[in-house]
C-alpha cells in the first residue's frame, strides 16, 4: 500500500494477510469493509480539514436536511449509528450553536422533532456539494454501467443480511 | 426496516431518506457504508454474545494469526483502524492475559514483534469457525456468481480510491 494512503488515512486494508485460499464470503465481507473504511477515512478527514467538522455531525446534518419534516431523536439514533446519549449530545451541541432546532411541543424530549435551522440549512449546502466532489473523485475509477452493477449486488446483500437476521440466525447463536 | 435487525444492530440504514434522483455515485457510497455497517454490527454482537470479546481484540488477533512472523506494533497499527496508542492498549491486556508474546530482543517497544501464543492460538481457532459461518450466513442470499462478481468490483473500487488518493485529489481539497 502506497504510504501516503495510510498517511492520509488510517483505514486499514483489512485484507492483508488474508490467503488466496480463504473462504469467498470472507474475501467479499473484508474487501468490502477496506473500501467503506478507507472511504469513510478520506471523508472525515475532508470535513475535518475544509470544514472543520467531525463526520457526526454531518451526518446528523445530512439526516435532517433529508427529513424535511424533520425527525425525532429516536429516528435519528436508528438511522446513525450512534447511541440515543451520543445523538442527544451531538443535537444539544448543534440545537445551542443555531444550526437545528428542537420543537418543543411535547414535553417529552425524546419525541421533539429536530429540524434544520435556515442557518443549519445553509451551512449543510455549502459542504453538500464538496462532500459530493470528493465521493465522485474516489468512485471515479468505475463507470455508470459498473456503478450501477455495483449498486444491484450491493442491493442483494443488503437483502441477504437482512434475511439473514430475520431467519434468526442471530450472531449470538452458534447451533 | 423490521424493527428487529434495528435492535439486534445499531447499524444504520444511511439510506434513509435518500432520494432515487440522488447521483449515483452518493447511492452506492451509503449503500456500501450500510452493507458494511449492518455486517458489521452483526458481527460484533455475536462476538460478544458468544465470547465475550471485542471486534477490536478478535481483529487483533486475526491479523497476529495472519502473521506467522508476528507484527510490530506500526503494522499492526497500519492493518486494524486504530491510533498507535489503541493498539498499545489492547496488546498490553492481550499480552497480560497470556493470549499475546511480545518479543523483547529490541529495546524499541515499537519494533517489537507480536505473536499469537499457543494459547491464543487455541482461543482464536475456537472463534474463527463461528464468525466463518457468521459472514457465511449474512452472505447467504448471493450465489457464487455473484460474490465473484461483488468481489471484483469491490477490487477496482479499492483501486479507484487508492488512485484518487494517489492523484491527490485530497478531500482537504476543495479546488
Amino acid at each position: 500500500m502506497p504510504q501516503d494512503v495510510v498517511a492520509l488515512s488510517p483505514a486499514a486494508d483489512r485484507e492483508s494477510g488474508l490467503a488466496r485460499h480463504d473462504k469467498l464470503e470472507l474475501r467479499v465481507w473484508l474487501r468490502l469493509l477496506t473500501c467503506a473504511n478507507m472511504i469513510e477515512g478520506r471523508v472525515r478527514a475532508g470535513l475535518r480539514e475544509t470544514f472543520d467538522i467531525t463526520l457526526p455531525r454531518f451526518d446528523l446534518l445530512a439526516q435532517l436536511d433529508r427529513a424535511p419534516d424533520g425527525l425525532t431523536m429516536g429516528e435519528l439514533s436508528d438511522r446513525l449509528m450512534v447511541s440515543n446519549g451520543n445523538v442527544t449530545g451531538l443535537a444539544d451541541r448543534l440545537v445551542a450553536e443555531g444550526l437545528v432546532s428542537r420543537a418543543t411541543a411535547s414535553h417529552d424530549r425524546r419525541r421533539a422533532r429536530l429540524r434544520l435551522t435556515p442557518a443549519g440549512k445553509r451551512a449543510f449546502d455549502v459542504m453538500t456539494p464538496v462532500h459530493e466532489r470528493w465521493v465522485d473523485d474516489l468512485l471515479a475509477g468505475l463507470d455508470r454501467t459498473e456503478m450501477a452493477a455495483l449498486l444491484d449486488l450491493l442491493a442483494k446483500l443488503k437483502h441477504s443480511i437482512r434475511a439473514a437476521s430475520e431467519a434468526g440466525a442471530k450472531p449470538g447463536d452458534t447451533s
